[in-house]
């Protein structure tokens, strides 16, 4: 009656893989570590023996001919519509594999499963859990952003995953805001040049060799700011060291102006912003929002939101079972 | 057999209004003043008086059977589904007003006509005119860029007008680019503040100002820069001015930073470029695409094209009629 589905979450440091029921969300979970330096086919043997595990202890109790599929978000340029993936970073030795089909077959051959795989990357499958069991439910249109050493998008369009004509869409992070501003991956200005993780803490060292009062960051990180993190802001903003709030008031700042281009040429007003950085809360949406206001037309005002994720790193794995429930 | 319907481009100076045939294009026009101290209610008046006409005149040869509607195009913020014009720019009078609903009253009770009006904004139809009947036929996904007093842009995605939740989609000359940059209709840094007519002939001037060996753009506007313009900045570029050639080159690439914007959040790798800038032709369109490679990831190169709108100050009125055939 109730479809199942098994959501794996491929990561360069980490597979996350769960049973999620359509209705009852989590249902059995498992991590690992991923086997990198095994390549490509290595992984595809990796992922076959979590899925036919995974699909091994939950057959006892769901029944199989409710079983929808394997979805799968890893990181790179995905082709959902060929199930290929490209040059995922962090994953050494990979350059353009046909995952999809490649996972397919293993499962055929070494698990004895005939079973439907769904791909996409994983910023897109992050949005879609959001989109389905998170922050998004309540949104039509969103757009959403994890924000941490890069800063990544998805977007969910009349209540689907927006691809784009190639597939690449969402790639917020690589939106110029700043034409002159610091060169990033070869590009000049982008936001993740200004947001992401070392940014923060760039701005955060140059702020705090700027102030006359000096801050409480300092103690906070043994005084060795090249140890400094975002979260020693996080926990500096909150006792009130006005270096730290500056520094979250910039970068919030900055992010609700990539927002706002986001508002002017799609025409979205939602945003679901998730990442460790989003754990800042109040003192980075507060300055995202206020700006997104000022950066955007009157007439383009009404409904303007920003919201946190709700599902944690658990998104990738919603979202991945979310395709093949589609 | 073959449909036929009335296109309108109404504007804050003049209305454009012609005949088009789905297959034929064109078959008879008018122009007209637009005129604008009688209010919403007299433009209605005009508008009817013009279908009146063109309906008259065209159904002495054109089946009324094959008669697809009314299309029209108007400034400011369309809410295409309602049939609502808010605010449009050079109206004045005008706040929020239900122009679709009440052309077609207007039509029916003043002019015995029952037809259907279509109503959009004029970056949109602009847009779909060349997607069905100019530059971007060839183009499945497209945006078309507007270059003028402002920088406008419509969204072609599936070969279809893409308008966004709320209606007010493409308005790339509010993409920010420069965070900190000029102040623009309250926005800071916006695309259309950098590159909009007023931007280029500033930039030019403050060139001038700075060559050492000066520009022979001087002598095409009597040496009163007050008079300069983007015409004048073409044909000195055309002479091999260095001074005009590094004015469009900045300008190029400026316009190319927007675009890549759009090529990483929608995946939008092709490009109509209209307005009276435009004429520039090379001069802009060189330096722009150059940028637009620099600008985007190298897994989003394959594709990225630049081409000349086709239908000039036409493509409202194809634009507003392809609305009608649908």
């Amino acid at each position: 009656m109730s479809r199942w589905a098994i959501g794996i979450d491929l990561g360069g440091t980490g597979i996350k893989a769960a049973v999620i029921g359509e209705e009852s969300g989590i249902l059995i979970d498992r991590r690992m570590l991923t086997d990198t330096a095994s390549g490509p086919m290595g992984i595809v043997g990796q992922l076959a023996a979590i899925v036919g595990d995974l699909y091994h202890v939950a057959s006892k109790t769901l029944a199989s001919d409710d079983f929808a599929g394997v979805g799968l978000g890893a990181p790179g340029a995905v082709d959902a519509e060929k199930g290929v993936l490209s040059y995922p970073p962090n994953l050494p030795g990979w350059t353009v594999f046909p995952l999809r089909d490649e996972l397919q077959n293993k499962l055929r051959e070494k698990e004895g499963l005939s079973i439907p795989v769904f791909l996409d990357n994983d910023a897109n499958v992050a949005a879609f859990g959001e989109a389905v069991y998170g922050a998004g439910r309540e949104f039509r249109d969103f757009l959403m952003v994890t924000l941490g050493t890069g800063v990544g998008g998805g977007i969910v369009l009349n209540r689907q995953l927006y691809r784009g004509p190639h597939g690449t869409a969402g790639e917020v992070g690589f939106m110029i805001i700043a034409v002159d501003g610091p060169l990033h991956a070869g590009i000049q200005g982008t936001l993740e040049s200004l947001i992401g993780k070392k940014a923060i803490v760039a701005l955060a060292c140059q702020m705090i060799d700027a102030s006359p009062s000096g801050s409480s960051v300092g103690l906070l990180c043994g005084n060795d700011y090249t140890k400094l993190s975002p979260r020693n802001l996080q926990h500096a903003a909150r006792d009130g060291d006005v270096v730290a709030l500056a520094v979250w008031q910039r970068i919030g700042s900055l992010l609700g102006v990539g927002l706002a281009n986001v508002t002017a040429l799609m025409d979205i007003r939602k945003f679901v912003i998730g990442g460790g950085i989003a754990a800042a809360g109040p003192f980075i949406f507060d300055p995202a929002l206020d700006q997104l206001r000022r950066s955007t037309l009157p007439s383009m005002h009404e409904g303007l939101e920003l919201v946190p994720a709700h599902l944690g790193n658990k998104a990738g794995m919603y979202g991945a079972a979310a395709l093949c429930f589609g």
